[in-house]
C-alpha cells in the first residue's frame, strides 16, 4: 500500500427526508446567495420552488445563475464570478448534477481571487487561497462532484477540458435525496451509471496489486452499483436501487477508493477531447472509450483485470489463462454497458466521424499513469478501435 | 436503506512517511500543548523523542499527562482538565492507542466547559459547545477512536463505563504509521484485531437486510482484516499486513459502515461491565462475549448471520438450513478468535468468577438495539454460556 493523505470534510445528508435539513444548513452559512442550476427540469419537478422557499425562510438575498449545461463552460463561470464580485455573494448553492456543481466550484474559487480563474487555476493549477462556501442539492448521481474537491470545466475558445482540485472546492454540505432521481430520463441515469463504474475502475485498475482494503472496497462498490443498476432499469422507482446508485456514485470519489492507489484516469483523459470538441455527454463518451482502453492495455494489466473479472464479474478462471480471464471480464463489462444499459459502443453512435480521430488523440492529456504508458499513437489506435 | 448523516472531518496521514507530516500539522495549530500518552512503551521505541523534537521544532510549550491506561478513568481526565484550565492549553496531542485518545478527547471537551465533565457529558450527554483541538499519533490499531467522535471513560467510583459522542471530539489530524505497530506485544495486536472485527459486526449485524453499499463495504473490510491478521501473525513485520490492520481498524469506525444501518452494539454493552468491574482488556472481553451473543440471537438473526457466513467465511450453504449456515459461520468466527488468534474464550480465562455473572449482567446497558431485544435474564444467560 502506498502512503496517502485522506481528508473529506463534506457533511452529507442522505435519504428520503434529507431535503428537510436544507434550512438548517442554510441558516448556518451566508446571507447573499448565488443559486446555480441547469435547465428547466428542477422547475418541472417542483424542486426549484422547494429550494426558493428554503432560501426565503432563512432570509437570504438570492441571485440566480441558470443554464449551467453538461460540460460546463468558462463563459458560465465568468458570468457567475461577475455576479459574486458585484454583489458580495457569500454562499453558493448548486442544485443539479455534476456540471452544475463543477460550474459552482469554479465560481467559488474564482470569485475571491484576483485575475482570471481559467489562467490561474484550470490552466496553471495555482493553489487557491480561499473560496466562497458552497452547498449542493444533487439531482443526478454520476460525477461524484458533490463529495469531492475537483471540478472540470470546458474552454470552447481553446478546445480544452481541464480539471482543477482544491480543498476550497469541497462543498460544505451535500443533500442526497434518491427520490429526486425518479424523474431522470433513462439516458441520464445510464450515463451516470457508466460514469460511476468508470470512476471506480480508474482507481482500481492500478497498483498496488496485493490485497488491500482500498481494492476490496472498490470491488464492493462495483458489485453494488451493477446490482442496483439492474434493479433500477427494471423499476425506476425502486427506492433501494436508486439509493444505492446515488450513494455509490458519491462514495466512488469521496477519496476512500484513492487511498494508497496509484490511480489511472487514462480513459477520462482520452474521453475529455470528445466532450471538448463534440459536446458528447461524459458518461456516453466513457462507455465507448473505457472498454476499448482496457482491451488495449490488457496484455500489460492482465493480472489486475483478471482479478476484476473474478471478483466483480464472477468469471470462473479455471481452464483459462490469466489474459483469457481478463478478457472474459471485459466482455461482461461491455455487455453490461452496451447491451444491458444500452449505452453507446462506437464513436459513430456519438456522432463523431472517423476522420476526427487524430485531432481527438492530439487533445488527450498523456500524463495519466497506465499499466501501458500511452503515446499519441496508442491513443489513436484506441480511438480507431472505437470507430 | 435508512436515512443517514455522514460527516468526518479528520485529516489522515497514512504510511511509512506519515510521521513526517507531524510538524506541518502542529505548526497550523496551538502553542500550549498537553501531550497525553500511556506507559513507557513510546519511550522505549523512540517515538517519545521524535514527538518531543517535533513539538520543540514548532516552538510549543508542553505539559505532559502520562499514565493514561487501558479503560481510561475519570481521575486521569480530571488531571488533564486541571492542567488545561490552569495553563490555557490550546492543543492536545495524544500519542498511543484508543485509551490514550479517549482520555484526550474527554479532556478536550471537559476543559473548556463549566462544571464536571462526567456529570455533564458522560452521564447526562449534554451536547458540548466547544473543544480544545486534538491531534493523534496512533500506536495501536484497535478502537478506531483516532477517526471518530466517540470516547469511552470508566468511572471506578460508580463502576460505570460510559461513552460520549461529540463533533468536538473528532481529532483535527491523525497520523497512522503502520511501522509503529511492529513492536506491539502479540496480545495487544490480537485484542486490536478482535476489537476491529467486533466493531464491524456490531454495525453489520443489523437491518436493513437488503443489498446495500454499507453492508458490501463491511464485508470487504472483514475479509481484508481476517486476511491481514493471518499474515501479521505469521510475520509481525509484514508491512502490507500491518498497514491493512491499521487502516481497517480506523475505517471501521469512520462512519462509512454506520451509514443507513440500524447498528447493534449489544456485545459492547455486555462487555463494558467486564472492563468496568474487572479491568479486562476490551478486545479480550469481546472475544469471549461477542460470539456468545451471536449464538444467542442466531434463531432471530439467522438470515443475516447466514449472509455473513457465506460472504465473509466462505461457508457453502448448499444442503444446510439458513440457521445451520449461520452457525457454521459462527463456528469459523470462534475458530478465528480462539484458535488462530489465541484470544480468550471464557470468563474464567479472563479471571472472572462464575458468581459475578448477575452483577455483570446488572451493569449492562440494555438500550442497544438487537434482532433479539435483550432482558437482564438474556444477558445473564449469555454470560453463563461463557463461564
Amino acid at each position: 500500500m502506498n502512503d496517502f493523505m485522506y481528508y473529506n470534510p463534506v457533511r452529507v445528508h442522505f435519504g428520503k427526508e434529507a431535503m428537510g435539513r436544507l434550512e438548517e444548513e442554510l441558516a448556518a452559512l451566508g446571507t447573499k446567495v448565488l443559486l446555480v442550476y441547469g435547465g428547466g427540469s428542477i422547475r418541472r419537478t417542483g424542486l426549484y420552488d422547494r429550494v426558493r422557499r428554503a432560501l426565503e425562510d432563512t432570509g437570504k438575498t438570492v441571485w440566480e445563475l441558470s443554464g449551467a449545461m453538461p460540460n460546463p463552460r468558462t463563459e458560465k463561470v465568468y458570468e457567475g464570478i461577475d455576479i459574486c464580485r458585484r454583489q458580495g455573494v457569500d454562499l453558493i448553492l448548486a442544485v443539479g448534477g455534476g456540471s452544475v456543481i463543477d460550474c459552482a466550484k469554479a465560481i467559488a474559487v474564482g470569485a475571491p481571487a484576483q485575475g482570471d480563474f481559467w489562467e490561474r487555476f484550470f490552466k496553471n493549477w495555482e493553489p487557491a487561497q480561499e473560496g466562497i462556501p458552497l452547498g449542493v442539492v444533487l439531482t443526478i448521481p454520476a460525477t461524484g462532484s458533490e463529495l469531492d474537491q475537483s471540478a472540470v470545466i470546458t474552454n470552447w475558445q481553446t478546445g480544452e477540458k481541464n480539471s482543477y482540485d482544491s480543498p476550497f472546492q469541497f462543498p460544505r454540505f451535500t443533500i442526497l435525496d434518491p427520490t429526486l432521481t425518479y424523474t431522470l430520463p433513462k439516458n441520464q441515469m445510464v450515463n451516470g451509471i457508466v460514469d460511476t463504474v468508470s470512476h471506480i475502475l480508474e482507481l482500481y485498475v492500478s497498483p498496488p496489486d496485493g490485497e488491500n482494503l482500498t481494492d476490496a472496497l472498490a470491488e464492493a462498490a462495483l458489485r453494488t452499483e451493477i446490482g442496483a443498476a439492474r434493479k433500477a432499469l427494471e423499476d425506476p422507482r425502486d427506492y433501494e436501487a436508486r439509493a444505492n446508485l446515488m450513494w455509490v456514485s458519491s462514495f466512488a470519489l469521496c477519496g476512500m477508493l484513492n487511498n494508497g492507489k496509484k490511480t489511472d484516469w487514462a480513459s477520462h483523459c482520452i474521453q475529455h477531447p470528445l466532450s471538448a470538441l463534440y459536446d458528447v455527454a461524459h458518461g456516453a463518451g466513457l462507455s465507448v472509450v473505457h472498454p476499448a482502453y482496457l482491451e488495449y492495455i490488457c496484455p500489460q494489466a492482465a493480472p489486475r483485470l483478471a482479478r476484476l473479472a473474478c471478483r466483480v464479474w464472477d468469471v470462473d478462471p479455471s481452464g483459462r489463462s490469466q489474459e483469457e480471464t481478463a478478457r472474459e471480464g471485459l466482455r461482461r463489462l461491455k455487455d453490461f454497458f452496451w447491451r444491458e444499459l444500452g449505452a453507446p459502443s462506437t464513436l459513430s453512435q456519438l456522432g463523431i466521424p472517423a476522420e476526427s480521430v487524430p485531432r481527438l488523440a492530439a487533445g488527450a492529456d498523456l500524463s495519466c499513469w497506465s499499466y501501458r504508458p500511452l503515446t499519441r499513437e496508442d491513443v489513436e489506435a484506441i480511438l480507431r478501435s472505437c470507430v
